[in-house]
């Protein structure tokens, strides 16, 4: 009533955003809560409140399952973060996250259709975050985890999994895994190869790195190998978290050691989700027809230009140039999916179901610049959705 | 895109509400998560997400004032509840309780203009709900508690007053106390007397009765008696809880003692926030042009029409009856005015502000018949911000 909505941000065009139409869309905030049926007269009121509404409570408390019919919060969710790992911009805290986290939840509402609301923690133990998540457990329906730092973000998301019965997902690792699988699969048709025969090299062992290399392995690519800060990430390193540690033992079969040079050497594909840079002589020792996803942002480790003398097939996270690999191809969809199927956990065969409908959208479209669709696209949420549902309940 | 709204509710009729109507009102919940600008395209997604989203996080970074303006967490009101006091239907559980927490999130948004969500808690243990509101500070600007039992509900919001910098108010005790003076404030005018000379009794010790003594002797009227199941809540009495002794150290100036029947003789007010009832020989023994206000749900301690016979004025809080005592005419306000003026505490005064705010409306239509605005009235809530933010800031 008393609030009005801002001004529509200036019409779609071409001219540089300012820094001023940023900040003036950002005023209020990006969310609003409306009310489903108008609360105008005494009979809604009566329905929708006192004395109505008792009799929906009283159901509720004599059948619990009512709830999720009854409430918004089996459908509704959570984007949760701590503030430690905000877009590139590292640990900023929690209030300082938000804009991200209502961001997050307008795609949700966009792409997916569903309720979403940011809870940003003043606390970074995970401890606390989980018992908090507990606490609140009967108000919401799923978890998005969002910006929470690696190596904590892996036991986070592995020990709410256990704790709650509902689905958990830490976008930054299984939304990033997604659409990265979708675009190999499709980078693979294009230049002729099978997925099972790729050599691939990620390069980032954090939260979007494990992910990937797990997704890999479990779309049946065998011949991954990470490398994080200090080369390649093999059973013979003494200096591995536990988290690594794990991934040593799944990875690298062929036991290449050294560095970046040595893991490139003759590579069908390079995955880049470092924040680092990769020389282009390295490049230049990948195998022919290569394939180069380089997803830091906003600057990509090598440029797409530069990356397209080396490569059949290259992908950045920019929407300035072909191929963006963006998770909001995937996350609306995987939350409207494993909510439409009822399921409780968002199982990797889930992941793959989602990352194949993504790469099966592109059809016969598909060429070297265009292996996934626009983020746009709305056929990509619904066609998600129904895979992941279909995968849940297989 | 993919959730549609459920049909409009039947056109305002009065025909009976059935309980087909209600559940289906209730279908999916009442309140939905919308985003304030539209994410359709490519130019939208990168002010609102990535890549420009990232000069909001920094700039709140760097000036954390800056969250205020550019969030929606600072005008978010959390409507927050345990389950344990629910209408009254009693201690049926968080989840059952959501429909009501909906309600009133979706009544904040109509009369409030304020963005609402409900939090309901799988804990009743107050440290615990203390320390999980504590952890999601940056998440929200204000408290609403909510049909949480007495006497927990009074450490409860004391502690968390304590504990945040931002409004908290735990409705079922002062919203009621605020319409209840604004009602007072009127059935004392439209009957001659002046509020100070008034003697009081109020029928209930719990959330509501301990509010509404409180807000009557802050208002100027020393001549209160609080009746609980045992009878007059005074200095003689051995079994009273903390709370209730506090009252009988500042209320029952005459001393009385015994039960309703002694505490109503040639009593001028009776305030029901029972769930009892009372008999008709003892309202018999009321001064002449009495006031009484049965305000028990469903069922007033006394029906209005039997009431009229020993008083000038009555009100109930149900609809279908004059002078409807409703929360919504305060709380919408309240909550607004307190956050326009950027308060950290709803104080005493405010409170105050508020009850005569809802009492000026009626203005110069005052009659026995007609002592608070509707429900429905759109001016009250601007009238009460207005008055709250003048008493805040003054």
């Amino acid at each position: 009533m008393m609030d009005g909505n801002p001004t529509h941000a200036s019409a779609s065009n071409t001219e540089p955003i300012t820094t001023d139409e940023i900040f003036s869309a950002h005023e209020g905030g990006k969310l609003s809560v409306e009310t489903r049926l108008p609360l105008d007269s005494k009979r809604a009121l009566s329905i929708a409140y006192t004395p109505g509404v008792a009799q929906v409570s009283r159901a509720i408390a004599a059948e619990p399952e009512l709830a999720a019919s009854h409430t918004w919060a089996s459908r509704l969710v959570v984007v949760v973060s701590d503030g430690t790992a905000v877009l590139g911009l590292g640990d900023i805290g929690p209030a300082a996250s938000l804009p991200v986290m209502e961001g997050k939840s307008a795609l949700f509402r966009t792409f997916g259709g569903l309720n979403s609301i940011p809870l940003v923690l003043d606390t970074t133990n995970v401890d606390e975050i989980i018992e908090t998540l507990v606490r609140l457990r009967p108000s919401y329906g799923a978890v998005n985890l969002e910006d929470i730092s690696a190596p904590r973000c892996f036991e986070l998301e592995q020990r709410l999994i256990e704790a709650l019965d509902c689905p958990v997902m830490h976008d930054d690792q299984h939304g990033t895994a997604i659409v990265v699988l979708a675009a190999l699969r499709n980078a693979a048709r294009v230049t002729g190869r099978e997925l099972a025969g790729l050599r691939v090299v990620i390069s980032g062992a954090g939260a979007a790195g494990v992910a990937c290399a797990n997704i890999l392995l479990e779309a049946g690519i065998p011949d991954v190998v990470v490398l994080d800060s200090k080369g390649v990430v093999g059973s013979a390193r003494t200096d591995l978290t536990s988290v690594k540690a794990d991934l040593a033992a799944r990875t690298n079969p062929r036991g290449v050691a050294g560095g970046a040079a040595e893991a490139l050497q003759d590579a069908d594909v390079f995955i880049g989700v470092s924040s680092g840079t990769v020389a282009e002589d390295i490049l230049a020792g990948m195998a022919p027809e290569a394939v180069i996803f380089a997803l830091s942002n906003p600057d990509p480790e090598v440029h797409p230009e530069t990356a397209r003398r080396y490569a059949a097939v290259v992908a950045t996270g920019r929407s300035d140039f072909p191929n963006q690999i963006n998770n909001v191809l995937a996350f609306p969809g995987v939350f409207r999916g494993a909510l439409d199927s009822g399921a409780r956990r968002i199982t990797a065969a889930m992941k793959v179901a989602a990352a194949t409908a993504i790469a099966d959208l592109v059809g016969e479209d598909l060429t070297a610049e265009y292996i996934v669709p626009s983020p746009l696209d709305p056929r990509v949420a619904p066609a998600v959705a129904a895979a992941v549902a279909a995968a849940a309940t297989a």
